[in-house]
């Protein structure tokens, strides 16, 4: 199979395609023919070296998301067969032609959708509907902060909100705020430096009853002030920086909880569980339309460092697709 | 009845005891003659004008904690009858011979234990078990570290854990250790500045699954080093201080949960529930035996303000107890 495999560490020029050999298929696993991959943040650290492959694969082939057909299957697979459209998530491994995953930690992709369009739902949907419900305990009638709106996890989260009667709010720069309202954020602010907090608390005084942040950094003050008592605020990213001064006594007086995540270091007993849930409570919205994915740009697999630099300079709106 | 009274906000010189008129007692309020209430470290903070009486009642008596005889009741209690010995929590008002109190607020009084020393039960035996076990979700095998091990909280933290078969280590100053390794502690760790999560890391090297923490400041960074992977902080005080620069990377990449608590300002509902789940839990362990209160030193009300004196000079082990 053709794979971008990572022999070294930097910047996009270290992104390299190879013939390498195919996937190992076990016993219970399905043989993935990859139709595409899409990006995402952890894939731009993990090329510089700053967020290994947690399997401890080396050398290293990126990608946490993948949609395609399946190929092949292990002898002790029964829910598919060779033909069968697939989606799901990885640690790593989704930038290659071919893929290897347990059966159960994939998803039948919805009929209406071409199996590429697929490639840009498992990793921001996962994430967000994780974050937001699963984790943030988000409701009907809850109010939600979504950082970075106009991100792949932020436009999942937006439609997320929606879809399961909660209001959202985003922060986002001036020019993606048309993408999240059309989405259908109740609310859009400027993202900092601007001051999104004091607005915020005009809009929604009582605070966020869950904050989804991929930020870090000097938002995290904001978020403890923005938040409702009793609050959650669930850390998925630290673009913003990671290091920053927290004020305890918020966190205690407004008992609030703050949750660090990440799907990607998680064992295969909870990648799996967390995607059949996800297909009995999310991929039916998908089916009905109500859930749709959002995609930035197409790049084939030979452009991908062109990808990651589209996404470095944060040009994306929505996620950015590497077809095979 | 005669009651603590802050008329103004200071050192201990300003808790004067004052005849004032009996509390109103609601429909489905007991009346309870207090023999004893206990110190605990909001008082002082109350006292000190930083933690006002979250009902706004002006002017204060505080006292989260009581424990007496039924007087009288409101005409829709059916649980109590007069003379009943029972105990609980409020938000204030426990520093008075008098207090009124939802009948589903209180709880029996094991029979073997004293009403005075059943003071020194309900605030840091609920405060623990709701920190570790409730919201920490410690259970049997797994590792706790707790903070100040031979304060209120922390002697009622090592009788849970072990009562519930979970393991637990303590941090405390080194004239304290007697007592925490009497009540049950497997690890006893010298407080800082001594640089205990050194030590930790060897005698627990997988982590705290749970880490209950009163201190914050200098603590909250030795937390996030000393936690497990997709462990759980609760963060009820913050004695050490309120502002400290956490690295919020760890709390992602470990997936630590960070929960910030406190039981006096929940609303009764919250207080009701509470309290009904620790009746039918842990109540039986103190008729076993299993579990006792641990009384440092009992003072009369109207020696209330050396009571405050030995806890702010962090004389006590154990709970301070005022008798009536």
């Amino acid at each position: 199979m053709r794979a971008v495999v990572l022999r070294s560490t930097g910047g996009p020029e270290v992104l390299t395609i190879e013939e390498v050999a195919d996937p190992l298929v076990g016993a219970s696993e399905v043989l993935v023919d990859v139709a595409a991959t899409a990006l995402n943040r952890a894939d731009l650290l993990q090329r510089m070296g700053l967020y290994p492959d947690p399997r401890g694969v080396r050398p290293e082939i990126p990608g946490l998301e993948f949609a395609g057909t399946v190929a092949a299957c292990g002898p002790r697979v029964t829910l598919w067969q060779p033909g069968d459209r697939v989606m799901g998530i990885e640690a790593g491994g989704g930038y290659a032609t071919r893929i290897a995953v347990h059966e159960r930690q994939v998803m039948r992709i919805p009929d209406h959708l071409s199996t590429v369009d697929a490639a840009a739902i498992p990793e921001v949907f996962l994430t967000a509907w994780d974050a937001l419900v699963v984790q943030g305990g988000l409701t009907s009638g809850r109010w939600a902060l979504v950082h970075a709106g106009a991100s792949g996890v932020g436009t999942a989260a937006i439609q997320i909100c929606r879809a399961i009667g909660a209001r959202v709010a985003v922060t986002c720069s001036t020019g993606k705020a048309g993408l999240c309202l059309e989405l259908g954020a109740d609310v859009v602010l400027e993202r900092s430096p601007h001051d999104w907090q004091a607005e915020a608390a005009t809009v929604v005084p009582g605070g966020f009853d869950v904050i989804l942040d991929v930020i870090g950094g000097d938002e995290v003050a904001r978020n403890l002030a923005a938040v409702a008592r009793r609050g959650t605020i669930v850390q998925v990213g630290t673009m913003g920086g990671g290091s920053t001064a927290v004020n305890v006594g918020v966190l205690m007086t407004k008992r609030v909880t703050w949750i660090g995540t990440t799907l990607r270091a998680r064992p295969i007993e909870e990648k799996v569980a967390l995607t059949q849930r996800f297909a009995a409570e999310i991929l039916p919205l998908f089916e009905t339309g109500r859930l749709r994915p959002v995609i930035d740009s197409q790049f084939p697999l030979d452009e991908v460092a062109a990808a990651h630099q589209r996404m470095a300079a944060n040009a994306n709106a929505g996620k950015i697709l590497l077809t095979m």
